[in-house]
């Protein structure tokens, strides 16, 4: 196979996909990272003084939920998923109007939003890949909750919930947590996803992305597919084992995800997780799910929520800061081989 | 000073600016890059059979600069800058038209271009903050000259000139060396510079990177002046300490750059990386030169070529990587008041 450059399903995005030195699984060293050790985790039960106030808090009396908050300057320490505000937030709540400066080239506006830390489990080494999937379902509704709750906040227009795993990837804390950044600003990347899928709609009369699932299921890049689910490593790929998982039934917002397939989402991102654990070496990743943003009207029609995993395979080098074109140096159709052999097993 | 959101001069990529919790230099923690010992460098002089022939050799007689190349199956090894094809290329000149997808969600095109790496002094630990200023000038001389071989190619209509330095920013090998991509399209990024700055022209009249130097040299993002060059640290920075260095006389075109402007590059280039070094503690980096695509006509009037440095300070994440949006720890006014107090000391 020749190298060649492919363009994302909706992006604006380009990738080499570099075929003729396609690297496979044992071409990536992973080391592991450096243990924390000595050091005092803020995100271990018993030490929640170390943190804000809980804003939401999950607790399980007699194999049932509960939900709690931490009020005043007290905190609980019996929870199984933990959200407060992330100490050093990008934006936040109370924030005043920016000046703008007399002149069109330097354009700044405040940085209003929420940004929240959800602890994924009381046990510090739980992670996503080897975590009980009922732990799994509930770190995953309780972002939902969280989302959902900015959401209402008038002025947030797009709420983005996402996971670093690893120091390499960001992750400056290695106790199981996901963070969420709540804008008053629709960004780039979702903009961009939203006036195609748009115009999809338009031109085809159909969602662009369950036509993305019929053609992919039927193509070398399907990693897996269940009753409600696809995973699958995307045609333009940007990082070498990178995929997505989509909900089969055409539906824009995360927020309405059911009971059923919450517990097939936990069971699936796990195993994806696991599998890219198992081929590759426990690498550092990034996850995001892609939501519906707040406007335009009709969204609900023609976006698609969906989640994207990202392996920190490839340094971003001068080349893709330069010309914001990716080289990926593992063609999709390789990616997905090993990852569906993989899945099997995790499941 | 509260967080606040930036948006770039020209591009649609907006920056969260965290001014609150601001990192000054003694917050960043630069470790040293494990070494390579033992091994053979590929790239130092008598090593040449274990790279491809020299598509242009620099070679110094009596003082004055010399032209080669290597030819047949030999290689010369008294070189003083070394420019051969990429032994594993993204792009290369020999590639067949590939196959459309019968699915216009699949785009995809042949990988046509160049892809050279130039070794910019034979001495193995010579890198360009602590580069002797003739041979860092003979580096990027080497580099404009292959850059305008590439040029002359009828289906290249761009060439990305970029230096990673140390492995966390992408360079396999330590050995100084860059590398240039030459591609048959205009990446994103250039597109988005392109259309800008043609806007700005058509509204206003006038170049708006020769506006942008006006308003920056009166600015707190200002690090240095000099004959020829400002360097400033740019409004809405995405990494620590990111800074960039434009001509002052409007110029669309690196290739066009005269010796006494080059060796003046060569100076400002070495302090501005010497300063960093010194400040951060010899980070790893990334540095791009942007320069006039082919296309469109009348480019030379409203477009200005200009060299951006990437300080590899902060990991992408999954914010950054779910949104499009990114979040600087330390604000340009910080950073520059920092390099601009270093930079004297460089000269």
């Amino acid at each position: 196979m020749e190298n060649e450059i492919r363009k994302d399903y909706l992006l604006d995005r380009w990738v080499i996909i570099a075929a003729e030195r396609a690297k496979r699984p044992s071409d990536f060293k992973v080391e592991a990272s450096p243990r924390d050790v000595g050091k005092v985790c803020p995100f271990c039960p018993g030490n929640e003084e170390m943190t804000p106030p809980a804003t939401l808090l999950y607790l399980e009396k007699e194999g049932k939920l509960l939900r709690d908050r931490d009020s005043g300057g007290a905190r609980r320490s019996d929870w199984i998923v933990r959200c407060f505000p992330n100490r050093y937030p990008a934006v936040k709540p109370e924030t005043k109007e920016v000046k703008a400066v007399d002149n069109e080239m330097l354009y700044r506006t405040r940085a209003y939003g929420f940004h929240e830390v959800i602890v994924e489990s009381p046990v510090h080494d739980e992670q996503p890949s080897k975590m009980r999937l009922k732990q799994l379902k509930y770190s995953l509704m309780a972002q939902i909750e969280r989302a959902a709750a900015f959401y209402r906040d008038p002025s947030i227009r797009y709420v983005q919930i996402f996971r670093n795993y690893r120091r390499e990837a960001g992750a400056s804390l290695s106790h199981p947590h996901s963070q969420i950044i709540a804008t008053e600003h629709i960004p780039k990347i979702l903009t961009e996803e939203v006036k195609s899928s748009k115009t999809y709609m338009e031109k085809e009369g159909r969602c662009i992305f369950c036509d993305i699932i019929e053609v992919e299921k039927e193509s070398s890049r399907l990693i897996y597919e269940s009753k409600h689910f696809v995973a699958l490593a995307p045609w333009a790929s940007i990082q070498p084992f990178e995929f997505w998982i989509l909900p089969k039934k055409h539906s824009a917002n995360l927020l309405k995800i059911t009971d059923e397939e919450l517990d097939e989402l936990s069971r699936i991102l796990k195993a994806g997780l696991r599998a890219l654990s198992e081929v590759l070496g426990d690498p550092p990743y990034n996850y995001v799910f892609h939501t519906a943003p707040k406007y335009p009207r009709g969204i609900e029609k023609f976006y698609h929520w969906h989640l994207e995993v990202y392996p920190k395979l490839a340094v971003w080098a001068g080349f893709e800061i330069g010309t914001g074109m990716y080289i990926n140096v593992t063609p999709p159709e390789v990616a997905a081989e090993s990852l569906k052999a993989e899945i099997k097993k995790c499941l």
